[in-house]
Protein backbone atom coordinates (compact mmCIF):
# COMPACT_ATOMS: atom_id res chain seq x y z
CA UNK A 1 0.00 0.00 0.00
CA UNK A 2 1.35 3.28 -0.86
CA UNK A 3 1.79 5.98 1.76
CA UNK A 4 -0.04 9.02 0.90
CA UNK A 5 1.45 12.35 2.76
CA UNK A 6 -0.89 14.48 4.55
CA UNK A 7 -0.80 17.21 2.11
CA UNK A 8 -2.28 14.52 -0.33
CA UNK A 9 -5.13 13.44 2.55
CA UNK A 10 -6.04 17.40 2.99
CA UNK A 11 -6.02 17.90 -0.86
CA UNK A 12 -8.32 15.07 -1.37
CA UNK A 13 -10.44 15.88 1.57
CA UNK A 14 -10.64 19.58 0.27
CA UNK A 15 -12.05 18.30 -3.45
CA UNK A 16 -14.47 16.12 -2.44
CA UNK A 17 -15.77 18.51 0.17
CA UNK A 18 -15.98 21.30 -3.36
CA UNK A 19 -17.14 18.93 -5.23
CA UNK A 20 -20.04 17.76 -2.80
CA UNK A 21 -21.01 21.10 -1.72
CA UNK A 22 -22.26 21.85 -5.05
CA UNK A 23 -24.00 18.43 -5.17
CA UNK A 24 -26.17 19.24 -2.27
CA UNK A 25 -26.60 22.91 -2.90
CA UNK A 26 -28.09 21.34 -6.50
CA UNK A 27 -29.69 18.30 -5.04
CA UNK A 28 -30.59 19.40 -1.14
CA UNK A 29 -28.99 17.11 1.65
CA UNK A 30 -31.52 14.21 0.80
CA UNK A 31 -31.26 14.34 -2.90
CA UNK A 32 -28.17 14.48 -3.19
CA UNK A 33 -27.63 10.15 -3.02
CA UNK A 34 -24.54 8.82 -2.72
CA UNK A 35 -24.75 7.67 -6.09
CA UNK A 36 -24.80 11.58 -6.97
CA UNK A 37 -21.93 12.22 -4.73
CA UNK A 38 -20.04 9.85 -6.76
CA UNK A 39 -20.54 11.70 -9.99
CA UNK A 40 -20.40 14.92 -8.39
CA UNK A 41 -16.57 14.13 -6.74
CA UNK A 42 -15.25 11.70 -9.34
CA UNK A 43 -14.19 9.42 -6.81
CA UNK A 44 -16.30 5.90 -5.69
CA UNK A 45 -18.38 5.86 -2.43
CA UNK A 46 -15.57 3.40 -0.57
CA UNK A 47 -13.14 6.46 -1.38
CA UNK A 48 -15.42 9.25 -0.27
CA UNK A 49 -16.33 7.54 2.83
CA UNK A 50 -12.87 6.64 3.76
CA UNK A 51 -12.48 10.52 4.29
CA UNK A 52 -15.59 10.74 5.78
CA UNK A 53 -17.43 8.42 7.65
CA UNK A 54 -21.36 8.93 5.88
CA UNK A 55 -22.88 11.32 3.86
CA UNK A 56 -24.20 12.94 7.00
CA UNK A 57 -20.57 13.75 8.38
CA UNK A 58 -19.37 14.64 5.01
CA UNK A 59 -22.07 17.32 4.73
CA UNK A 60 -21.18 18.41 8.67
CA UNK A 61 -17.97 18.98 7.95
CA UNK A 62 -18.77 21.37 5.17
CA UNK A 63 -21.02 23.09 8.14
CA UNK A 64 -18.56 22.73 10.33
CA UNK A 65 -15.92 25.18 7.93
CA UNK A 66 -18.84 27.19 7.25
CA UNK A 67 -19.32 28.30 10.69
CA UNK A 68 -15.27 28.31 11.65
CA UNK A 69 -15.09 31.06 8.44
CA UNK A 70 -17.86 33.08 9.83
CA UNK A 71 -16.79 32.99 13.61
CA UNK A 72 -13.87 34.44 12.51
CA UNK A 73 -15.97 37.50 10.36
CA UNK A 74 -18.03 37.98 13.53
CA UNK A 75 -15.25 38.43 15.82
CA UNK A 76 -13.38 41.05 13.86
CA UNK A 77 -16.95 42.50 12.33
CA UNK A 78 -20.07 41.06 13.62
CA UNK A 79 -22.73 39.14 12.32
CA UNK A 80 -24.58 41.91 10.23
CA UNK A 81 -21.37 41.47 8.30
CA UNK A 82 -21.20 37.82 7.91
CA UNK A 83 -24.87 38.55 6.06
CA UNK A 84 -23.54 41.01 3.75
CA UNK A 85 -20.40 38.80 2.71
CA UNK A 86 -23.42 35.86 2.18
CA UNK A 87 -25.53 38.98 -0.15
CA UNK A 88 -22.10 39.41 -2.24
CA UNK A 89 -21.37 35.79 -2.89
CA UNK A 90 -24.77 34.68 -5.14
CA UNK A 91 -23.15 31.68 -6.23
CA UNK A 92 -23.61 30.31 -2.16
CA UNK A 93 -27.06 31.11 -1.69
CA UNK A 94 -27.96 27.79 -3.51
CA UNK A 95 -25.77 26.15 -0.73
CA UNK A 96 -28.09 28.09 1.98
CA UNK A 97 -31.39 26.59 0.62
CA UNK A 98 -30.00 23.38 2.11
CA UNK A 99 -30.48 24.91 5.47
CA UNK A 100 -34.42 24.90 5.17
CA UNK A 101 -34.25 21.04 4.38
CA UNK A 102 -32.15 20.72 7.78
CA UNK A 103 -34.61 22.48 10.25
CA UNK A 104 -37.00 19.90 10.09
CA UNK A 105 -34.01 17.16 10.06
CA UNK A 106 -33.36 18.93 13.37
CA UNK A 107 -36.92 18.19 14.69
CA UNK A 108 -36.48 14.95 13.70
CA UNK A 109 -33.76 13.47 13.94
CA UNK A 110 -32.03 13.88 17.14
CA UNK A 111 -28.79 12.36 16.87
CA UNK A 112 -28.25 14.61 13.86
CA UNK A 113 -29.04 17.94 16.24
CA UNK A 114 -26.94 17.02 18.95
CA UNK A 115 -24.13 16.42 15.98
CA UNK A 116 -25.20 19.57 14.15
CA UNK A 117 -25.16 22.01 17.81
CA UNK A 118 -21.45 20.67 18.01
CA UNK A 119 -21.03 21.85 15.06
CA UNK A 120 -22.51 25.56 15.45
CA UNK A 121 -20.16 25.85 18.79
CA UNK A 122 -18.03 27.69 17.67
CA UNK A 123 -19.97 30.30 16.02
CA UNK A 124 -22.62 30.81 18.74
CA UNK A 125 -19.58 31.64 20.86
CA UNK A 126 -18.16 34.10 18.74
CA UNK A 127 -21.60 35.96 18.50
CA UNK A 128 -21.86 36.17 22.13
CA UNK A 129 -18.55 37.34 22.82
CA UNK A 130 -18.96 39.98 20.43
CA UNK A 131 -21.88 41.39 21.63
CA UNK A 132 -20.14 41.15 25.03
CA UNK A 133 -17.14 43.09 24.16
CA UNK A 134 -18.38 45.43 21.49
CA UNK A 135 -18.88 48.68 23.39
CA UNK A 136 -21.50 49.91 20.30
CA UNK A 137 -23.61 47.64 21.53
CA UNK A 138 -26.78 48.79 23.01
CA UNK A 139 -27.07 47.99 26.83
CA UNK A 140 -30.78 48.38 27.79
CA UNK A 141 -31.19 44.32 26.38
CA UNK A 142 -29.51 41.59 27.68
CA UNK A 143 -26.96 40.26 25.73
CA UNK A 144 -28.87 36.66 25.06
CA UNK A 145 -31.89 38.50 23.40
CA UNK A 146 -29.46 40.52 21.07
CA UNK A 147 -28.06 36.96 20.35
CA UNK A 148 -31.62 35.63 19.27
CA UNK A 149 -32.44 38.69 17.82
CA UNK A 150 -29.31 38.37 15.14
CA UNK A 151 -29.50 34.57 14.82
CA UNK A 152 -33.27 35.18 13.86
CA UNK A 153 -32.61 37.58 11.53
CA UNK A 154 -29.94 35.16 9.99
CA UNK A 155 -32.45 32.47 9.26
CA UNK A 156 -34.53 34.82 7.61
CA UNK A 157 -31.61 36.16 5.72
CA UNK A 158 -30.93 33.11 4.72
CA UNK A 159 -34.35 31.81 3.97
CA UNK A 160 -35.06 35.09 1.81
CA UNK A 161 -31.72 35.04 0.32
CA UNK A 162 -32.60 31.51 -1.08
CA UNK A 163 -36.16 32.36 -1.94
CA UNK A 164 -34.29 35.40 -4.10
CA UNK A 165 -34.97 38.47 -2.38
CA UNK A 166 -33.57 41.47 -3.99
CA UNK A 167 -30.24 42.16 -2.79
CA UNK A 168 -30.59 45.91 -2.56
CA UNK A 169 -33.37 45.25 -0.01
CA UNK A 170 -31.67 42.56 1.94
CA UNK A 171 -28.67 45.44 1.97
CA UNK A 172 -31.19 48.04 3.16
CA UNK A 173 -32.27 46.36 5.90
CA UNK A 174 -29.78 45.19 7.23
CA UNK A 175 -28.73 48.64 8.03
CA UNK A 176 -32.32 48.79 10.11
CA UNK A 177 -30.69 45.50 11.50
CA UNK A 178 -27.50 46.86 12.81
CA UNK A 179 -28.92 50.02 13.81
CA UNK A 180 -31.16 48.52 16.00
CA UNK A 181 -28.32 46.45 18.41
CA UNK A 182 -26.22 49.83 18.91
CA UNK A 183 -26.51 51.90 21.53
CA UNK B 1 -77.05 11.09 -6.92
CA UNK B 2 -78.61 12.99 -3.55
CA UNK B 3 -78.42 16.81 -3.49
CA UNK B 4 -76.02 18.63 -0.94
CA UNK B 5 -76.20 21.60 0.97
CA UNK B 6 -73.71 24.50 0.58
CA UNK B 7 -73.41 24.14 4.44
CA UNK B 8 -72.77 20.23 4.06
CA UNK B 9 -70.05 20.70 1.93
CA UNK B 10 -68.34 23.17 3.48
CA UNK B 11 -68.17 21.21 6.78
CA UNK B 12 -66.56 18.48 4.18
CA UNK B 13 -64.01 20.86 3.23
CA UNK B 14 -63.34 22.29 6.73
CA UNK B 15 -62.92 18.32 8.01
CA UNK B 16 -60.60 18.27 5.22
CA UNK B 17 -58.44 20.73 5.39
CA UNK B 18 -58.62 20.39 9.53
CA UNK B 19 -57.35 16.94 9.07
CA UNK B 20 -54.72 17.42 6.28
CA UNK B 21 -53.14 20.44 8.40
CA UNK B 22 -52.25 17.89 11.24
CA UNK B 23 -51.07 15.87 8.04
CA UNK B 24 -48.95 18.52 6.60
CA UNK B 25 -47.40 19.36 10.14
CA UNK B 26 -46.04 15.52 10.87
CA UNK B 27 -44.67 14.49 8.04
CA UNK B 28 -44.01 17.99 5.84
CA UNK B 29 -45.65 18.58 2.25
CA UNK B 30 -43.57 16.12 0.40
CA UNK B 31 -44.35 13.07 3.09
CA UNK B 32 -48.10 13.90 3.53
CA UNK B 33 -48.37 10.72 0.89
CA UNK B 34 -52.39 10.65 -0.43
CA UNK B 35 -52.16 7.40 1.29
CA UNK B 36 -51.51 9.27 4.32
CA UNK B 37 -53.90 12.58 3.80
CA UNK B 38 -56.71 9.59 3.16
CA UNK B 39 -55.66 7.62 6.60
CA UNK B 40 -55.72 11.50 8.51
CA UNK B 41 -59.22 12.26 6.38
CA UNK B 42 -60.58 9.65 6.58
CA UNK B 43 -61.86 9.98 2.91
CA UNK B 44 -61.09 8.65 -0.11
CA UNK B 45 -58.57 10.30 -2.51
CA UNK B 46 -61.40 10.73 -4.87
CA UNK B 47 -63.73 12.43 -1.82
CA UNK B 48 -60.29 14.87 -1.12
CA UNK B 49 -59.82 15.45 -4.80
CA UNK B 50 -63.40 16.42 -5.55
CA UNK B 51 -63.14 19.41 -3.14
CA UNK B 52 -59.54 20.51 -3.59
CA UNK B 53 -58.50 19.20 -7.12
CA UNK B 54 -54.71 18.03 -6.23
CA UNK B 55 -52.40 17.60 -3.34
CA UNK B 56 -51.10 21.30 -3.73
CA UNK B 57 -54.11 22.46 -3.92
CA UNK B 58 -55.11 21.16 -0.83
CA UNK B 59 -51.87 22.24 0.87
CA UNK B 60 -52.38 25.78 -0.99
CA UNK B 61 -55.80 26.62 0.68
CA UNK B 62 -54.91 26.10 3.96
CA UNK B 63 -51.82 28.24 3.41
CA UNK B 64 -54.55 30.65 2.10
CA UNK B 65 -57.06 30.65 5.41
CA UNK B 66 -53.62 31.45 7.32
CA UNK B 67 -52.53 34.29 5.01
CA UNK B 68 -55.95 35.84 5.63
CA UNK B 69 -56.09 35.30 9.11
CA UNK B 70 -52.58 36.69 9.50
CA UNK B 71 -53.96 39.82 7.21
CA UNK B 72 -56.48 40.45 9.56
CA UNK B 73 -54.39 40.56 12.73
CA UNK B 74 -51.70 42.58 10.57
CA UNK B 75 -54.49 45.39 9.68
CA UNK B 76 -55.66 45.83 13.62
CA UNK B 77 -52.41 45.10 15.01
CA UNK B 78 -49.34 44.77 13.08
CA UNK B 79 -46.98 41.69 11.82
CA UNK B 80 -45.05 41.37 15.15
CA UNK B 81 -48.07 40.60 16.85
CA UNK B 82 -48.68 37.91 14.04
CA UNK B 83 -45.78 36.29 15.44
CA UNK B 84 -47.12 36.96 19.09
CA UNK B 85 -50.13 34.58 18.19
CA UNK B 86 -48.04 32.29 16.89
CA UNK B 87 -45.90 32.22 20.30
CA UNK B 88 -49.06 31.58 22.13
CA UNK B 89 -50.09 28.40 20.06
CA UNK B 90 -47.31 25.61 20.09
CA UNK B 91 -49.66 23.25 18.08
CA UNK B 92 -49.34 24.79 15.57
CA UNK B 93 -45.32 25.28 15.67
CA UNK B 94 -45.10 21.73 13.69
CA UNK B 95 -47.13 22.80 10.62
CA UNK B 96 -44.66 26.02 10.07
CA UNK B 97 -41.99 23.38 10.05
CA UNK B 98 -43.45 22.83 6.61
CA UNK B 99 -42.51 26.52 5.45
CA UNK B 100 -39.09 25.20 5.87
CA UNK B 101 -39.85 22.62 2.83
CA UNK B 102 -41.35 25.07 0.69
CA UNK B 103 -38.89 27.37 0.51
CA UNK B 104 -36.98 24.78 -1.77
CA UNK B 105 -39.92 23.88 -3.70
CA UNK B 106 -40.56 27.54 -4.63
CA UNK B 107 -37.08 27.83 -6.06
CA UNK B 108 -37.38 24.74 -8.21
CA UNK B 109 -40.74 24.99 -9.10
CA UNK B 110 -41.99 27.79 -10.97
CA UNK B 111 -45.63 26.85 -11.42
CA UNK B 112 -45.96 26.64 -7.55
CA UNK B 113 -44.38 29.68 -6.93
CA UNK B 114 -46.73 31.67 -8.70
CA UNK B 115 -49.35 29.77 -6.80
CA UNK B 116 -47.89 30.15 -3.90
CA UNK B 117 -47.50 34.17 -4.24
CA UNK B 118 -51.40 34.40 -5.43
CA UNK B 119 -52.16 33.06 -1.95
CA UNK B 120 -49.29 35.63 -0.13
CA UNK B 121 -50.81 38.82 -1.56
CA UNK B 122 -53.76 39.40 0.72
CA UNK B 123 -51.01 39.60 3.74
CA UNK B 124 -48.32 41.68 2.03
CA UNK B 125 -50.77 44.22 1.03
CA UNK B 126 -51.88 44.24 4.76
CA UNK B 127 -48.07 44.80 5.49
CA UNK B 128 -47.86 47.07 3.54
CA UNK B 129 -50.79 49.21 4.44
CA UNK B 130 -50.37 48.92 7.88
CA UNK B 131 -46.83 50.07 7.37
CA UNK B 132 -47.83 53.35 5.38
CA UNK B 133 -50.95 53.94 7.80
CA UNK B 134 -49.15 54.09 10.94
CA UNK B 135 -47.97 57.18 12.32
CA UNK B 136 -46.42 55.20 15.25
CA UNK B 137 -43.67 53.67 12.15
CA UNK B 138 -40.32 55.59 11.47
CA UNK B 139 -40.54 57.75 9.07
CA UNK B 140 -36.46 57.50 8.30
CA UNK B 141 -36.62 54.41 6.22
CA UNK B 142 -38.39 53.45 3.27
CA UNK B 143 -41.74 51.22 3.65
CA UNK B 144 -40.15 48.86 1.21
CA UNK B 145 -37.43 47.92 3.86
CA UNK B 146 -39.60 48.26 6.72
CA UNK B 147 -41.45 45.74 4.88
CA UNK B 148 -38.43 43.38 3.72
CA UNK B 149 -37.09 44.03 7.77
CA UNK B 150 -40.34 42.37 9.30
CA UNK B 151 -40.65 39.61 7.08
CA UNK B 152 -37.42 38.53 7.27
CA UNK B 153 -37.50 38.62 10.74
CA UNK B 154 -41.05 36.46 10.37
CA UNK B 155 -39.48 33.67 8.15
CA UNK B 156 -36.39 33.66 10.71
CA UNK B 157 -39.02 33.61 13.83
CA UNK B 158 -40.62 31.02 11.77
CA UNK B 159 -37.34 29.24 11.64
CA UNK B 160 -36.33 29.22 15.08
CA UNK B 161 -40.51 28.60 16.49
CA UNK B 162 -40.12 25.41 14.68
CA UNK B 163 -36.18 24.40 15.68
CA UNK B 164 -37.82 24.85 19.13
CA UNK B 165 -36.23 28.03 20.23
CA UNK B 166 -37.22 28.71 23.83
CA UNK B 167 -40.84 30.73 23.83
CA UNK B 168 -39.47 33.43 26.18
CA UNK B 169 -36.35 34.49 24.49
CA UNK B 170 -38.59 35.15 21.32
CA UNK B 171 -41.09 37.07 23.07
CA UNK B 172 -38.45 39.00 24.44
CA UNK B 173 -36.57 39.10 20.82
CA UNK B 174 -39.78 40.64 19.44
CA UNK B 175 -39.86 43.94 21.46
CA UNK B 176 -36.61 44.66 19.73
CA UNK B 177 -37.86 44.66 16.85
CA UNK B 178 -41.44 46.12 17.84
CA UNK B 179 -39.23 49.01 18.97
CA UNK B 180 -36.92 49.23 16.02
CA UNK B 181 -39.91 49.87 13.63
CA UNK B 182 -41.42 52.60 15.44
CA UNK B 183 -40.31 56.19 15.61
Amino acid sequence: MPIISDTELARRRREIMDAARVCFARHGFEGATVARLEEATGKTRGAIFHHFGDKESLFLAIVSEDAERQAEVVSQRGLVEVMRDMLHNPSDHDWFATRAEIIRKLRTDPDFEVRWREHQVVLDRAVRQRLESNEQMRGDVPVEVLQTYLETVLEGFITKLAAGEPAERLEAMLNVVEQSVRG
